[in-house]
């Protein structure tokens, strides 16, 4: 066993404190990972304060993590010691159902095992995440990381990334697709840099026009002021694609108007109140709302590869872990451009 | 011109009434169908009662129109006095823009001329339906019918049919696919009879128990009381495609349930008020809600050639045309299986 220091919310109301706990002996499969970095995700807040339900405490928080590999079990192949290696939303999932058996492991029909605030796979043992110096993990669940990747900048990539990215691939965006981005935070500012590289003509949705400068500097190639009801009458039915990454409640029929014949307006912002669908803003032009969740590993592995051939990181504030609580409420007034990052160093001086 | 009479609604608070009215005269790509039956759509109610709003009077309601070509202009090429043919939900379009020049007429991006209720190609002229002794359509919109068939059962293919096929035939229903159905009333019984001739495995979800008999005659292979928590549950992730007939307020997360990953549940009816999804029904398996339309003039056509080889109709109330007022009230009642059809040749006596 390791012992480990990380930080804990003990409560839902409670701010996140140090805590030690332990992490599992090595088996055979699987890597020691010394953390350098956790990326902070909006959906660590709503977590940490049980406001998504059935939260499980002592919480160590955090599913976007990078490090190096210290100590490998006896049948591991992919890595050794001294790799770079990520660890994202997931740890572990049944690896034998048609969604495992697809590569769609985050769909696991049996029990997708959450890095933190989730279960091993026996649904018991909990799982504890990357605000911590170190974590246990099986190599199938862990990521190859360039070695001259800058590492925080990698580390948002391990959830904002991933989860920006499988939509993009799994609706198809190419050259040639018109993709609008609504919102830009944590998740969206990755969406503009992934929809770009992928060579689609990308629109940044915004409610502030302050986001206009940073939407072109990120890659977008149009802005469009949600509030401005000319610019988006001027929109309508331009857009193969919505990425949503709205996660406060919003009016979908505004953005649905955008989309064209067979356009899909995504969720991957996660609002907790349901939101409002009208018929007439799907049927007249055979329009779809779906939802996407992270992707499996292989994707996660080639969104990797992707932004290190791309030179794509996330833009990022690095903070010691100890200024978490604070990151924390800075990001719910949308202070943070665009992802702040735990120096997990910061644990072990 | 062709002095016609049909019953109209004189405003969005009168009963239906006999009203004569003209049709335009023969244009050189035109047929005069003497109509035989018209089906009667709950969509019929909707808008002679202004329910959806911006609703022109006096109206001539009527889009499930089937009949015999009594007279046809010098350029007709498809049609021939004494052919049987249909005319659906639409009586022109644009022709030139992409959706039409894809065969999706009834998306056309810059008019569709509905069958009444509407406007001609001028976007000036109303259209008048068929609750009317003739009509006069250009040969591209009209449909033929093999003379075999039993017309008062084709008459609501025109509408209940390609509005259920079309989502069936997009989201590529076939042997091996799971189809839920939701509600049987017009649209209902028609995806049941059709979904099941496709070779898919068909559910059928009720809120009404009374319903299971009648399912099972149609070609259901399943039914679930949707109102019966312990079988919704067993059925949940079960189904590839969710086919939504309901048009009153319904709540979609139980539906969304029953969706196995990357399936889709798409409405085809068309509740007033807006929908509510939530985004965790639809994220964890990458479930989308959509809408769909009738389908174009080749799918209709398809789709009705289907039918005869299948020896498929639907399940019809014939009536006299002065019982239409009666008819929409027991409609409101759900007091039909499936379909009242309008016996034209009432109008005539």
């Amino acid at each position: 066993m390791y012992e480990t220091l990380g930080y804990a919310a003990r409560t839902a109301r409670a701010p996140l404190e140090p805590q030690r706990f332990e992490r599992r002996a090595l088996g055979g499969a699987d890597l020691l990972l010394e953390i350098a970095y956790c990326g902070v995700c909006h959906s660590d807040i709503h977590q940490a304060r049980d406001e998504w339900g059935g939260a499980t405490f002592p919480m160590v928080p955090g599913h976007e993590i990078v490090g190096t590999v210290v100590a490998t079990g006896a049948a591991v192949k992919r890595f050794r010691a001294g790799d770079r290696a990520g660890v994202g939303c997931m740890v572990d999932a049944c690896r034998r159902c048609a969604s495992c058996l697809r590569g769609l492991e985050s769909y696991c029909e049996q029990h997708v095992s959450w890095t933190y605030n989730g279960t091993e796979q026996d649904q018991k043992t909990p799982t504890q995440g990357g605000y911590s110096t170190q974590i246990v993990v099986d190599e199938r669940f862990a990521l190859r990381i360039r070695a001259d990747q800058p590492l925080e900048r990698v580390a948002p990539l391990l959830c904002a990334g991933i989860t920006t990215w499988s939509p993009l691939r799994h609706w198809k965006v190419g050259a040639g697709s018109r993709v609008a981005v609504a919102g830009l935070g944590g998740l969206g500012h990755m969406a503009v840099k992934l929809a770009a590289s992928l060579g689609a003509e990308v629109t940044l949705l915004s409610t502030s026009a302050g986001k206009r400068a940073d939407a072109a500097r990120l890659g977008a190639h149009d802005f469009v002021l949600v509030t401005d009801d000319d610019a988006m009458a001027r929109a309508r039915g331009r857009f193969d694609l919505v990425l949503d990454t709205v996660s406060a409640h919003h009016p979908l029929a505004r953005y649905l108007e955008l989309l064209r014949l067979d356009g899909t307006l995504v969720l991957v912002g996660a609002p907790d109140k349901p939101l409002e669908v009208g018929a007439f803003s799907l049927i007249p032009r055979r329009r779809s709302v779906a939802g996407s969740l992270i992707g499996g590993i292989a994707e996660t592995q080639e969104m990797l590869d992707w932004c290190a051939d791309h030179g794509i990181g996330a833009d990022v504030e690095t903070i010691p872990v100890s200024a978490v609580n604070e990151a924390y409420e800075r990001m719910l007034r949308s202070d943070v451009r665009y992802r702040f990052v735990l120096d997990v160093a910061s644990l072990r001086r």
